[in-house]
């Protein structure tokens, strides 16, 4: 984790870095012209810089920024519940019980990947095409045929298919009394329907983001108060007597600890922003498709030697 | 996404113009008259200008919206759920049942259409008079005689008079065996019942808005900081040796910025305030009707030639 | 909408002019004596008016007063959609069935009636007694008679008796078959359920509501607030040099202006606090009923003719 | 209500009070001795005092107090759904469902009362050991020796244990067929768990409150504001020219009124910081066991002359 | 609870003596060279300090830690809901059905401490590898065997596994007519799955903590503020008419009262940041485990002696 988060200390360092150097720049501007009116200017500047409300600001929208983006994690959609009803609600060893299994399982493991592909870039990069799917096994080239011909039905979106055929794939199960009750494919159904809302809500937090102006405003606010401070806080000469510049240290230390104070909360809003990247912070969506495809498998298809003896069947 | 936005950033600088404009109008009236009593007035209102607490209020007011939007959203009603369990629990591909989920998605999407036009004044254009709703295909001409009759008996909206059809259509599925189990049946209902909840949802969200005053309070607070700033900022003549002016930059560089930083913060809310019109942000509701006709009908209809091998019916 | 908050913005300019007239009753004061005394009071006003926190103070206390007054808008029970399920799952068209449909709403319709009657003193007004509520058509002679013999049992509130015998009524449907399954039986109660939760749910946010205390602090805190901005606003004589007092303009702008402000988000408060009276913002419980009433006849009852030829029963 | 927050309002004035008995000290303290040394620490502690932020702490402190105190309440179990569900789903007259409904109520209402004793001194106070809830009608003399029993397997609170004796009442109910399908018994196993999480929300809400250290910084820096307010609001010889000391006016009508605002302030979180005590706004804890008795009794065990005709069993 | 807080209050207690220290030091330094230069160094400091928006950063810092601190203490899974329900739905005294509750409870029991284990240092310091929780009790040799085994076929954590056993005991009781009905079964699954979700739910707040780089800029803030206060708060010679240095009171009170202010606003939120370590204020997990053994056992196997009369089998 702390090593992580040290590419953004980094960066932050950079900026106090680049501070720095332009802040010399400026210094020597300073002391070979030592004009009286470049220390008007740096008393104006540090006037005015205080009354942008950088501090103010940045709590209101780094608060907005963790709310969604703890509101996108718990929208995240995870196949585990649904391959342990499988394998309890759907037990059969036969062979149109394990397919129906496998079937399910695939079709939710493509909404999901589906989803993710929507939102985020990483997948979208290993994901593209439909054929790309049909590679990393996610669709067979019969479906992948199905899907390319609903294109002519509607342009939109068809996230939701592979939702209905698993639906249908648990239908016929219990119409042909391998799923035993109404009760099991309701608990099967609902589970299924809850992914797909929580896939629904993925696109969602996607689409509709903190309004860019906001982000916008926020960012000018915190840059502009720096380039302020990069001429409000160079030392004047303390024998002019300018209220508040009694001495001249060299070195602005708070301008830096500023610097580093408010790029840094900037950055939590930055890397929180939109979790959907490769950034530290964004959810891993190419590794946790991986684990899906993995779990899925090892919780809905216990071998019977997988079992404890606790639960063998009973003989008769 | 940033190419809708420009027209947000294109009116803030429209505004930052007409100050600019305005500026110098005062800046000639006070280069003719340099009147000391003028000076006086500027250094009156950069006093009192500050005190008005616009970041603090606006603070508050934003995060308010912001989270208003967003519940609208989370309110938006789906048909695909219940397009899904139409296809899944009442699979029969008889004439019956054909009709019988055509009509129930039929329904359901006029309570939708029929609550976006009671909050959406675009959709209220395109979906105004019953007749509309029956030329869009949403209502069968009996079907309006009906609901005009109903007129009689209550001049309250009657958007959830289809929600009782569909329930009853799928009570007769149910009754005539078509749909095989309670189980199914109350899946169903509940899927329905939940679309009425969203719907309420969305009309509450409109009737009941953010109390106008708040609105009017911020909007008034803001506009009139900048009319002091109008005047507050002007440069004075540095020689009368005023505390904190000291230089004059012709450009009121901070003036400026201030503006675009509040006038943008403000214009986030008012984008999300009223998520019902046509602005950036606001929902999509004309395309959004449309895209759930195609999505109902395609997930609800699958022809048999549009499932893959995997699902079709097991030969007995 | 715009209307209805003239009321407020009006209540906002009287308190201004109020304000107007103390201000020019003090002037005339000061012109008359022109003590120098006096202006020492002004400056000790100006002074420490600021540090009242009015607009933190007033910032938290309206988000809180916003969420509580949304909280209990999303608590009013409808009786629609137990009227919906009543039509479909009990949908009869026999004497009895159509008498438990009326019994089950009129019981819904009346524990709503009483809670409403509990929390709005326009309710309150207006059915205030058991004989006012049977004269409304809510409860039969029997049924008052029964519910002023249990006072002997218990002096609490017996909002909820309408609620058992609702159930009490599904419970018989039941038995006698014309409910024809168990899972019909529960989707009415849990409806019931929810109904009553909500009803619960609103004498709690009526009972327990923000702090008496909280309300006085934050009103006083503004009120004394303009008090001291009375005395402290008054323009000093600008040849006394007094800090900041540099010019006279008779007219406090920027007092009138921040009295707008604070009294307006004040206002804001003040509105949504108890929604339960007859201000604007407030929930119109009076029209409320009638219309739940007028709904739940017309969703509950569907006459056959009102019925779309796609619902009625095929020929078998 | 009015009549009731007058304590603190009380409170408030004592405190206030106290202060000026303590300024009036101070001052003469200050005639007496007249030293320039006590003006310097008089604007020493001016300064200073205004250097803690106290209004902002309050604002974020008061915000999470209210939000607790609310949820607390939401999370108060009421026994009313389940004795109305008793008595719609078990509403057998003969002895031994008469028993049953008495016996799964009794259960419930002693898991509250255990509860409420856990949280609440008052019930501790009355309730305090197993022979007490015996003498009150909760439980068995034989009840009291198991759970006495029951001491010996765990030390830990065995709230849950009737909870669990009410399960097994209402499974024995069904497989006696009194209980007449499974729906029904799932429904009142359903309510009755969410009154165990509801018993246990309660019990956490009080074991894990806002951290104590936050508490005693917020009051600690109220107090200390107010110890330097003392202090710093003692009137300075205007003659000296301190800066903003041009007044002297023998009450210090803004210190006064700044205790009042944050001292009410400060009662608001503690007035609602723990509302399992006998302040205004706790919870009223023994009444409302008494009111749970009395609403269990009358909602599950209707006498047949307490229906009304519209709900008796049709003659078959 | 008052001596837990005390290590807290200490800690704080002894950073203002290290403070004390300091300050103490340089006040001896400053008494030995009596610079003006170092005067002019603290009026630097002082003036910068206070441009760190230290209370407000807090504030809304704090703020969202106590939200994740009781957002992860509601994620907490609690085994008795399902021990209640084993008891009473599989109420059998017959050895398989003995077996059968023992097994889903421990199941469920290995999946909270497997959980546990994952986020609490000190569950796994007890519980680190699969034969610490074989000898605890919570798993067989069989069982570690298939664990491990597992290991070949995913290297993610199987901490669900047990969950699909309990499943599938569960399934298996329901086949053999032990579970009497699909509603009952239907229960206890969503019951189990709950707990899984739980869990998971407790994965995710330890998973996606509050970004480290916004902890960090808190933390920094604080540290540096004092800091600048160790130079900012020495006395200056009053006789040298330093602006508001007026008194030489030998101890910084109020510096001393900042200090213990903000650092006990920072306490809070750093006991609460990480609530899965052994500080005050986190949950304990390793007696929670205990308790949850215990109480398992308690409620799903109580021996018919620890049932009241009023619930045992009636004669038949």
């Amino acid at each position: 984790m702390e090593t992580i988060h040290n590419t953004q200390v980094c960066f932050i360092f950079t900026q106090m870095n680049l501070f720095s150097v332009l802040y010399l720049c400026s210094l020597i501007y300073y002391i070979l012209l030592h004009i009286r009116n470049f220390e008007s200017l740096v008393l104006h500047c540090i006037r005015f810089r205080n009354l942008i409300p950088v501090s103010f600001v940045l709590g209101f929208y780094v608060s907005l920024v963790v709310s969604r983006w703890w509101g996108t994690y718990q929208s995240l959609p995870w196949p585990d519940t649904l391959a342990i009803l499988m394998a309890s609600h759907l037990p059969g060893q036969d062979d149109l019980s394990q397919k129906d299994r496998a079937a399910v399982l695939r079709y939710i493991n493509l909404t999901i990947a589906l989803t993710f592909s929507m939102v985020s870039p990483l997948v979208k990069n290993k994901l593209g095409t439909l054929n790309a799917f049909m590679n990393a096994g996610y669709l067979t080239p019969e479906e992948v045929h199905i899907l390319e011909n609903l294109e002519k039905r509607t342009t939109k979106h068809k996230t939701w298919v592979p939702i209905m055929w698993a639906c249908k794939v648990i239908e016929r199960a219990r119409k042909e009394q391998r799923l035993t009750s109404d009760s099991h494919q309701k608990v099967l159904i609902t589970e299924v329907m809850n992914i797909r809302k929580q896939c629904g809500g993925i696109i969602g937090w996607n689409e509709y983001n903190i309004p860019l102006v906001y982000t916008q405003v926020v960012t000018i606010a915190v840059y502009s108060f720096f380039i302020f401070s990069l001429i409000g806080e160079q030392f004047l000469d303390p024998e002019q007597n300018y209220k508040d510049n009694t001495i001249d240290l060299f070195v602005p230390v708070f301008a830096l600890l500023q610097l580093f104070f408010y790029i840094g909360w900037l950055k939590v809003a930055e890397a929180l922003l939109n979790p959907f990247g490769d950034d530290d912070h964004d959810f891993e969506f190419v590794p946790m498709l991986q684990r899906h495809l993995e779990m899925s498998s090892l919780l809905s298809e216990p071998s019977p030697s997988d079992l404890p003896s606790t639960i063998v069947d009973h003989p008769e």
